[in-house]
């Protein structure tokens, strides 16, 4: 599941936000960028800063980080213990270094601060739930990155309501492994497959900001979800590669060519007080596209 | 007039934000403080980043500061071209120099940064409007300033429709330079001081995060509108001694030593979700107390 808290490029107006979301995958609950206000966002659509494992950085214009010290500031102020961890390019360190001792701040949870690679591909998190790898983009700074985070396939489960509830707990263990269970007499009581699933796992893509890149295309084949930015629309397509933006066809053309499952647009400009006409625009190329309106969740 | 852009202590709930606040005095817009997300708040409230003129901040806690970033960004994107002042704790310095190197930023508008002086009482801005002096605070981190803006003298002024529409502008002149005008005869047709007025010139002070510091009394002497932090209630004063900060009697205390004409309280801790029990607190001590709600502007 994803929840949008910003959906505004770098000038926020119309009541939008900075660039920030948080994805629930696996067992991580990851908040991709982190805008200038963010914590306001978490607080008004419940995001819990006990909860949050990471915060992924995709690029060091302010629209996407300046909201990271509020953040880390609030997180000590409501109590957190757990570790948390924060990819983001590497001059962010030298930032959050420095801002800890001006402001004298001392933390009593973990800070692991992991600085990013620069225009590759890499896997720079994984655990037994999810992997998630960088994607390099094309935009004005470097590095910047977007995120690929795959779930794992999930372990098997027993269908909701198919098995009687006094059924012997070694039963549920053996369906469970994927064992069918027979009787002492060697008849078939319980065929694993009629009784379990797997629940689905998701392979979610993150594109902003980048221009129109067309090397992402093979990088997001199997995606079920990709969040691109649609920073203008197409008649402001000047302006798109002026300032490494992409636009609204832009966005549906990746997405088309990759064949995603489902498009959300965002990081829209402060030129566009709706953003109905962007959406339309993007539809046309491709159909399934959502805009990432801040507060809502979305799921695949 | 004093614009209330953020009105909580450092943990900001109850849709509260964080230390920020505009007044317009003499000729000056000037911003004191600037918390996480102020950005949205002067969008909210109409504060232009056109017009301000300057920034003070008291301290380097984050919630006193951490918008400045996506302040400065924000007035480059409307295309802002005037000067822009920020008075503060000399160690902004680097952390701003660093943010815009590593954000790779650069603004079309000069930034003139002076650092502020700790523990004296100084003037560190003076125009033909205004004088602003630092004011020595009591917090944990040093070093704290407070903030006295006086206005100076305003011209005279021509008392609205106390004149006939027709006179001839020489008669004006004469009246706002407080000369009497006679007829040819020698005959008093106008006394300057009956259609003539000097504007009221105010004096605020701004005192957040601070302990209880009755010295600062003497230098309140003469203030029009006082805003001082009220982060406890009174039956939380040991709360309010460990952490520097103070309580809503000790505000009111401070008031009514100093004599001043108004107290406005603000800057209240996030385990109080209504303002009004700490308000009537401060009354009974203070009776000319308001809370500094945000949006709300406030005249002397």
């Amino acid at each position: 599941m994803l929840t949008i808290l910003g959906s505004s490029a770098a000038l926020p107006l119309y009541k939008r936000h900075n660039a920030s979301q948080v994805l629930q995958a696996g067992k991580r609950m990851i908040m991709i960028d982190c805008g200038d206000g963010t914590q306001h966002q978490c607080t008004r659509y419940g995001v819990s800063l006990h909860k949050l494992d990471m915060l992924l950085i995709s690029h060091l214009h302010g629209d996407h980080f300046f909201g990271i010290f509020a953040l880390l500031n609030n997180m000590q102020m409501v109590g957190r213990t757990q570790k948390f961890y924060i990819f983001a390019p590497p001059d962010l360190a030298d930032l959050l270094r420095l801002q800890f001792k001006v402001t004298d701040s001392v933390f009593r949870f973990e800070i692991v601060f992991k600085g990013l690679p620069t225009d590759s591909i890499d896997v720079f998190f994984e655990d037994d739930s999810i992997t998630i790898a960088t994607l390099p983009l094309n935009h004005r700074i470097k590095p910047c990155n977007g995120f690929l985070v795959r779930e794992k396939v999930k372990p098997t489960k027993i269908k909701p309501h198919s098995l009687p509830p006094d059924l012997a707990g070694a039963v549920y263990i053996s369906l469970k492994n994927g064992q069918d269970v027979y009787d002492e007499a060697g008849k078939l009581l319980y065929r694993a497959e009629d009784y379990t699933f797997v629940p689905p796992s998701m392979l979610y893509a993150y594109c902003s900001d980048t221009a129109y890149t067309p090397s992402l295309v093979p990088l997001l084949a199997g995606v079920d979800m990709l969040y691109h930015e649609a920073t203008f629309m197409q008649e402001d397509l000047t302006r798109a590669i002026e300032t490494y933006h992409s636009t609204t066809e832009q966005a549906g053309q990746i997405a088309l060519d990759a064949g995603v499952g489902k498009l959300l647009i965002g990081h829209i400009s402060a030129k566009y007080p709706d953003y109905e006409p962007l959406l339309q625009e993007t539809r046309k190329i491709f159909p399934n596209t959502e805009f990432a309106v801040e507060g809502e969740r979305f799921v695949w």
